[in-house]
């Protein structure tokens, strides 16, 4: 049995970005003394969810705080998905990208949502991310010696053409930096995430800010650990935590040779197809 | 506010297709007397679940079960999901086949099931319909005065590529006869419906036969109605039941103009594509 032991870092968000980037970086040194060596950080971990200040917040790849998580991986010898900032690009354009790199500090993926967050719910939660934010153009999926991991962000998740494209691509795992809300969350953060391990028979991790009921947008929280069979192995609550658990690498070979839903796909009669 | 009275029938299965066929037609009667005007059968509701033994139950397309079923559609007028049972087509074959009927008794639909129930879980649930089973080869979505309704049948829910597809062809709610085992059932039932529910922002019925503890299959039952919001509305346990419930047919819309998932998918990068 291949064991791994990853860290979600539920960290608690404030409107500094320098002591937002502080925190992840001490949380990450932590999680690696621990043991891990893959980490996770939190959608928008460097200010508060509001799309009409992320430009306020923004850098460039390559950028002070892209620097701090390269080095920051080095370090602490992880692979390390960057949870998400405001990449401003040459153009001018904003986007909600995750940067991920490996124990060499090297990029070895970024990924820009590919879906922005534009609902309104009567009487409720109502977000336009669009307002602001570029939506990016890549599936993204990253090679480790762990296995292939995609790479989404929150409202992603949302649709399953993406988690099954990068399970088409090899993923086995799944890598989740999110932000539901109090509306979102408790309908369906829990549901979705359970439904792509089980559809696609990966690992899959949600990691989200703590919940900080003085914000604007109130993040549900509950950074959870999905397993292809669809259980939750590992969950936090709404507090500023770290969840660290050892996952079982050789667990999803199992579940899809016991159901083998993906062998079992009609490619005869459909298929999701990568365009662009 | 348009409503529609739907009735799920959760029957017990017993050796004699006869006593199975006569429960089902009075159901049909009681749940139409009751004001139902879509009633849904489960799978295999003619004979027990056991692949070995489905020749020996198998109808033709225009047989006595399908003759019964339609006459019992246009009796009581409504519209009938007929659950499934064993098909026999002019060239041998056996199909696990849900025939579907207007309430002129007309046949508007079939659904052969496309994926066959074949796993193999260590130390509990096995099974193997394709050692006696043909797969179907078409997405079945039929036309009704309450919107299209994509029909499919149990392990068929498994693959959100099919959901998607009955979806993109206008389907606004999904009747699934099921028959999940005492493995699976309590894993991935709930969650299976509730995902295609929501992802797809559909209402969707889930129909099982009701539980028989002494069968060789043991069936999950918890025959349920999902919103469109992933809600459980009503939902049966273990038992022989009749499940009626009316459903609001403008929450669909809602749905999709408060999250707007369906006009969200990035067609530019990724699309299920119907092939064959």
């Amino acid at each position: 049995m291949v064991k791994l032991k990853v860290a979600l870092i539920q960290m608690s968000v404030e409107e500094d970005a320098g002591i937002n980037l502080q925190k992840a970086l001490l949380r990450i040194e932590q999680c690696a003394t621990l043991g891990a060596k893959l980490v996770i950080l939190p959608e928008m971990f460097l200010c508060p969810y509001q799309a009409e200040r992320f430009a306020i917040y923004a850098e460039k790849e390559g950028g002070p705080t892209w620097r701090a998580l390269s080095a920051a991986a080095q370090a602490n010898q992880v692979y390390l998905v960057g949870g998400s900032f405001p990449e401003l690009d040459s153009a001018g354009k904003l986007y909600n990208t995750c940067f991920i790199f490996d124990p060499l500090g090297r990029p070895i993926g970024k990924h820009r949502k590919l879906h922005l967050f534009d609902i309104q719910i009567r009487g409720k939660q109502s977000f336009r991310e669009s307002d602001t934010l570029t939506p990016g153009s890549q599936v993204t999926v990253v090679d480790t010696p762990f296995g292939k991991i995609g790479v989404c962000v929150c409202y992603d998740l949302r649709f399953p053409e993406l988690a099954r494209l990068m399970v088409q691509q090899g993923a086995v795992m799944l890598a989740v930096p999110g932000a539901f809300n109090m509306t979102t969350g408790p309908a369906h953060w829990e549901l979705l995430f359970r439904a792509r391990a089980v559809d696609n028979q990966v690992t899959i991790f949600g990691c989200a800010p703590a919940r900080n009921t003085h914000s604007s947008y109130v993040s549900y929280a509950n950074s959870l650990v999905v397993s292809p069979w669809g259980e939750i192995t590992a969950r936090l609550g709404a507090e500023d935590d770290v969840l660290i658990t050892e996952i079982d690498l050789d667990y999803v070979e199992q579940v899809r040779q016991e159901l083998p839903l993906l062998s079992q796909r009609r490619l005869d009669l459909y298929e999701v197809v990568q365009k662009g």
